[in-house]
């Protein structure tokens, strides 16, 4: 079983995506996939490449598809909460709303090495992690069932990272992401409101005010935010107004690799390796905020376990000020 | 710094409360509250009331305050996000809103008994700690500062709780919460539009549909949501509608001690001892939501570490369908 269901109260949509485990009994047993036996065993290492569904994307230096050679690799994930096969189709029963689970759930594999994080690598090979990101979602907007690109990273178990061989994930659906909608909206409300983006606002604020500020260069800005869920949670800007990640222009993905490398770095220096989640937040296609909305990466180490209850009640309390945060990762050395 | 912030964009607001610890170095230290010697150094078993703020609620079947003879114990939190001792004040910076952390952040310990999950107390043990929610939540409404009280349960370090000793949580706020906001408003949408309850509408659905039907008494119902956002999430609402928690029936205390015993005992036996949070929904006091919203529990088992992602995304990806749960849950003896 593979479907969309819609929350009756709030709207919340999730994925049920049920054979990716088989039964509840077979719930106990530790996860498979979460052994991790170095290179020899890992799908994502050059050489394994029968170990993974047939590549979507590869760039090369060299090889055939789906042998060594490659640089960066897409490919289906093996166990996708969504698919593209399915036939797009709503249904409901009573209160509840259902769709298909149609969509796509793909693996971008960082790097050939095994056991580099995102920060190891060097400034053109992150470039191509992120033009991974921004080919695939060109690819996906063709397929007119879908209406959002999710792209996020999970680094360490703690995280959610079930293989350590660093990689990306792409999550594409039917619906637009409830708190996507909820910041689409919110930005269009203070475009109304102000004819002004608000994180070109934030932005101009920032760089004022400077406390938050970790690292600014010529076209972006990483700030750790005035509200942020997590310490050291950071967000890391594009300077110029634009709403989409995949219509940035191209030296910016040069220049974003570049303050992401040293942003990551930082952060992985300062919280000695923390286990990390960040998430692409980026514009749908074909709507109408090309004014209102500002595309950003948001990065949030998870050093803690999961401080349960925020879960349920959405409430963060953050132990760490944004503003000694910045302090922080602007003082330690490259 | 004790202070409620808001997010510019999306309105959320978070709980900075920095002086639980001290620098961002010591972020990278163990948490000094997670050492768990057992009851020797538990500060919340009997005989080591002094290792705690004085009490503010104890069930007592003899004994002096700050002693041992409590059954059920209730003080403020030891490094509390929110105080009542602070001074309500708002203010603006730019585009940022912030608020004095005013508030109050309590610890119910659930019962003398150092090693013991809260399903295997005995009813009335449960009852007097579901009383203990109750009355506190009543003080907590004379503080006019105040607007609502948030009932929650850490179980196990996966679900965030730093000491093993059962105990529930509150925190009082100064303003509703995103998420119960989110949450009162479309239960008012649904009344508007068809003067019915969705809660009520959920539960004559789940009664008729009989699939995702956990447990069933005379008051109260235990379900799996349609759209779970983890695996064996559970609800259990009570069969009449009712608003607030702190206005249920006297009678209905007790009914909802004994369902709660059975689901958690169902939940703890089907995946083995799962850490999990439990948080109670009720509507803030003094509103207009007698009708159309529905008081209720939600319970989160917390089986996989976190899925990264799903906290930036909104998005939750759960393997496993309510309907699987609910029959497996139901087929387990008591």
């Amino acid at each position: 079983m593979r479907e969309l269901r819609k929350d009756p109260v709030v709207g919340r949509w999730i994925i049920l995506s049920s054979d990716r485990r088989l039964r509840p009994s077979d719930f106990s047993e530790p996860d498979p996939e979460a052994a991790n036996g170095g290179p020899d065993s890992c799908p994502f290492c050059p050489g394994h490449e029968a170990h993974t569904p047939p590549e979507i994307l590869a760039y090369r230096d060299g090889g055939a598809p789906n042998g060594p050679g490659w640089t960066t690799r897409v490919f289906p994930n093996k166990f996708p909460a969504l698919r593209v096969e399915e036939t797009l189709e709503r249904s409901g029963e009573g209160l509840y709303d259902r769709m298909t689970g149609v969509g796509a759930h793909e693996v971008i594999v960082e790097s050939p090495e095994h056991d580099r994080d995102l920060s190891e690598l060097e400034v053109p090979q992150i470039e191509r992690v992120l033009l991974a990101y921004r080919e695939r979602i060109l690819d996906l907007q063709r397929d007119t069932r879908l209406q959002y690109v999710l792209v996020f990273k999970n680094a360490g178990r703690r995280a959610g990272a079930s293989l350590e061989h660093g990689h990306s994930q792409l999550i594409a659906t039917p619906i637009v992401p409830r708190v996507v909608t909820e910041e689409l909206e919110a930005s269009r409300a203070h475009f109304r409101a102000k004819e002004r983006c608000v994180f070109c606002d934030m932005i101009d604020h920032e760089r004022r005010d400077g406390r938050r500020i970790v690292l600014e260069s010529d076209r972006f800005l990483a700030i750790e935010p005035f509200a942020p869920r997590y310490p050291f949670e950071t967000w890391i800007l594009p300077r110029r107004h634009r709403a989409g990640y995949e219509t940035a222009e191209p030296e910016d993905y040069a220049a974003f690799a570049s303050i992401l490398k040293e942003t990551l770095g930082r952060i992985r220096r300062a919280l000695d390796r923390p286990h990390y989640n960040y998430v692409l937040h980026t514009a749908p296609w074909g709507g109408d905020e090309g004014d209102s909305y500002h595309w950003h990466l948001e990065i949030m180490p998870k050093r803690t376990p999961a401080a349960g209850f925020e879960w349920g009640s959405g409430f963060h309390i953050n132990p760490t000020a944004p503003e000694e945060a910045a302090e922080y990762l602007r003082g330690i050395r490259s």
